[in-house]
């Protein structure tokens, strides 16, 4: 059956009103849990390091505690991590997600209604 | 209690991969169905009467039936009607926007577990 209404969204999560995780946020924090570099998890989104950092450090700040903690070695050399915290903060958003998901294949039918 | 975390979100309705129905297209036909004129709805929202125009336009044509039809008297003269396709179809636009506000709530309480 075609079903040619749906709903466009993106779960956007804001913390006191300003954007705390977006799902181009949240495959950077995946990226770098997954390659263990802010620099090559910047490329693979196709942004600069200075826009990856700089959203890193919103979210460590507007966080309770941090999310990526860079390892030592300079500016550009050394590695990141996601803490133990990121980690967990990831594995709820995934969550939170799944639900968002299900909740939109349920008004669906409706959705379908629209014009009919 | 406070509640600092907050799903950000507009439902936006596409058809066939294009915007069909978002909250400012909606405000623009709930404005005309109050105002019946399109350069009166348009003013109220910031807009001019051509972008206006050019929405309902889209609208009307992505839609099975119009939903807007003008009425004689030269091109900003005539008034405005919401047929009562349009009726049906806000009418069915503000249920789901109703069933989709109350999910958004019954996630809030995953969503304050985010962080802690």
């Amino acid at each position: 059956m075609h079903r040619p209404y749906k709903i466009v969204s993106q779960l956007e999560i804001d913390k006191n009103g300003g954007c705390f995780l977006n799902p181009r946020r949240v495959e950077l924090l995946q990226l770098i849990l997954e390659r263990g570099s802010i620099l090559a998890a910047s490329k693979e989104l196709r942004m600069s390091y200075q826009q990856a950092w700089a959203i890193i450090k919103e979210i460590n700040t507007a966080a309770p505690l941090p999310v990526v903690s860079r390892q030592r070695g300079g500016t550009h050399g050394g590695g990141a991590v996601l803490t133990n915290f990121g980690m967990k903060m990831l594995e709820r958003y995934a969550a939170i997600q799944q639900k968002y998901a299900q909740m939109l294949l349920d008004l669906d039918d409706d959705l379908q209604e629209l014009c009919v």
